[in-house]
């Protein structure tokens, strides 16, 4: 099982990349684990250019469709998704027929240094994937105070959020074994 | 005063073009009226280019440092606000202790091609200008059946919504005349 790892910041040294990897050590060994590192090149969705579709969305689009199930982690701005990670939804959800997001199993979560963790963010992105026709799972992991959340290795201190972080990852990989056997039987 | 209108469609003949240019003609002669055309050329918000802010999130920063009011009309996609338009935002937000978009008074109406109007969309662009420190109104216009809301003059064609978009316009200046007063007393 190929599952796309996606942060919602765009710097170098983010808290949720290092969500995202903390999330990749809890996996399954038969889940195979990629981050995907080309959001910033995604440029602003304008329906004037979709007829022929930049080389970056192509790019992006291939990489959703390729994975299994997709785990984002995202912070907050504005109380609400960061706009290049919309934009990428944006891009990812069209033309509506032929979504490569349809049933694509998706979870949120998210890491902020705020005190809530993102939740609404979370919230937001969740219905946004929702619309497109995504398969999400629907459960939160907000990490707050995000700048002293992780260990030197990188795991989340807070046990308790490692194993509801674990949950929502298995949660994550059975919508995926439901849809191949869905596709069996078809 | 100065009305800077955004359109939070990068389309060159978008229904939210039209419905930024019917505002425009009715509002009071006091009022001047700019639309903001070049939201596409700004790029994704990273934390890591905050120092040094690249030319096009300069050049947003002084349009809206400059304007006296803002009216965005925004269409939706996936349920929320298109990604680019809320990028937009996150720039203008930056850095929050010095944000140009602190106590600007803003108005948010939107068309859409969908039965709805655009109205989720609306309400998360009210919540993320609020959350930025911006004065919102907090009143929605959703043109719904965008393709056939206009007539040849660009004017909305339902009378009752033409006259609600005046009113939203009306409350938009008064909030301009409050705070002028507010700094002439302060």
């Amino acid at each position: 099982m190929r599952v796309l790892g996606v942060s919602g910041s765009l710097r170098q040294t983010s808290h949720n990349g290092q969500l995202l990897r903390a999330a990749a050590s809890l996996l399954p060994p038969e889940a195979r684990f990629t981050e995907y590192e080309r959001l910033k090149a995604i440029p602003p969705f304008d329906e004037d250019d979709e007829p022929s579709p930049p080389a970056a969305v192509e790019d992006w689009r291939a990489a959703i469709a390729e994975a299994d199930a997709i785990l984002f982690a995202t912070p907050e701005y504005n109380s609400s998704i960061p706009g290049q990670l919309k934009n990428a939804i944006d891009w990812a959800s069209r033309p509506f027929k032929e979504t490569v997001l349809r049933n694509k199993p998706a979870a949120v979560v998210g890491a902020s240094t705020s005190m809530f963790g993102g939740v609404w963010s979370q919230a937001e992105l969740r219905k946004a994937l929702g619309a497109a026709g995504a398969r999400v799972v629907d459960r939160e992991l907000p990490v707050a105070g995000a700048q002293e959340a992780f260990d030197e290795h990188g795991r989340l201190l807070d046990h308790d959020l490692s194993l509801e972080l674990e949950s929502i990852l298995a949660e994550l990989l059975d919508e995926v074994r439901q849809r191949s056997e869905v596709a069996l039987k078809g």
